[in-house]
């Protein structure tokens, strides 16, 4: 995964970083040569600032072996491939829309082509959005836009620290969760329909006991053979599709 | 995909490549140094003939790069990791566990993933068994194996060369057939009980025209985004729990 992200997400030089910044890219870190002095790179230690972005001091080597184009200048920043927006950014959409929110949550999917997959569902299925967690989680890379099919242009990707928070605020508005997990009730016979958050968890893990305690009601996918569980976007894949039936059948 | 076929299935040595086809093991490829000699070589040529497996004869050198055990003793053997079973296997198990077939079949699935989340999907979901083309398709490899978590030991793939006229021989035996394509039907407004074969087709391809053209009817997944088509293996775990769903229902 880091592979994944250095390969494809690194911004070298004084002026591309300064760009990055500029443009409001979402830049995951910044490294600078430890000592390095100079306007361009005071600029960036000034806006780094002002835009909570950590700047990482390291030594030649280190940017030396980081670098693909072999000309840092002194400075390089780790971007994110797209844009996260905020929470509130995704309910605007459904409400833009006229539709009750149907957002999708997603408890530390780990790996890129799962979550890529996962955005391109919410497309399309027109789900509004997807919360992904800031840890322990693969963020929006390179191989998350490939595998999402351009859905990520679209769908837009909000990204927090405290999931069960999330969940506690959006339940304030109106939300309702549910949380797929295997000892919940088959969902064929719960009503998905409504403002709706969707929880799915990582993959061999499931979702936490803290954020499915948060959730209203836990659904689960019925299992007729001797594998107890889908692939995380198969199973996200089935429950989107099951509330999108639900809602044209409402 | 050569690379990861290459990497874990080959068998390599006399003695060894003799075992897998004693063993009734799925050899796909045989290679063999062009112009060796010997009781066992014979023997090779005479098992492989008997049960239709191709014999390449090839340099030394060739074999040299293949090897990794560097002991191949002129004689090595691609072997699928997992035994493909007949198609009327599957029909056998659906007979025996008394249910109406519930058959998948892949019209040339390309990536590992996705195929062996596919099987794990059929396998969840209960249907009786997976069909995958012999050309232009991946096969039953390690990476496969590990996707599908397992369900490759239970849920049994059958290999054909001729998908249509898989079709038109199981149509012969009661079953209808159903193609997931966009210009289909909406799958909701479908009956899709009784038995029945779904026909997924290949990633950004979808279902060739002549295969199409042997199906029933064309189902197709309600799109409500920018982006027209989900990742193939959710596609195929959407359309299996509508069916799912429809049979638990009738």
């Amino acid at each position: 995964m880091s592979d994944d992200r250095l390969e494809t997400l690194i911004v070298e030089g004084r002026n591309e970083v300064i760009e990055a910044l500029r443009a409001g890219r979402s830049i995951e870190h910044i490294y600078m040569l430890d000592g390095a002095e100079g306007g361009a790179l005071s600029t960036i230690r000034r806006e780094a600032k002002k835009a909570g972005i950590r700047i990482e001091y390291v030594d030649k080597s280190r940017l030396d072996r980081m670098s693909e184009t072999h000309s840092h200048q002194g400075v390089m920043a780790r971007i994110a491939a797209y844009n996260y927006v905020e929470v509130d950014d995704i309910l605007k959409a459904a409400s833009d829309k006229g539709e009750d929110p149907f957002l999708l949550l997603l408890d530390g999917i780990e790996d890129p082509h799962n979550l890529g997959a996962i955005i391109r569902t919410a497309n399309v299925c027109g789900a509004h959005g997807v919360i992904i967690m800031k840890d322990r989680a693969v963020g929006l890379t390179a191989t998350v836009a490939k595998a999402s099919a351009g859905a990520i242009n679209h769908t837009p990707v909000a990204r927090v620290t405290n999931l069960s928070r999330t969940i506690e605020d959006l339940k304030d508005k109106g939300l309702w969760f549910v949380c797929a997990d295997m000892d919940g009730e088959c969902m064929y016979e719960q009503k998905l329909t409504g403002p709706i958050g969707l929880v799915i968890g990582a993959e061999g893990k499931g979702v936490a006991r803290l954020v499915k305690e948060k959730c209203d009601f836990i659904t689960s996918i019925p299992v007729k053979g001797e594998i107890d569980s889908l692939n995380a976007s198969v199973a996200a894949g089935v429950l989107c599709y099951e509330i999108v039936r639900q809602r044209m059948n409402a």
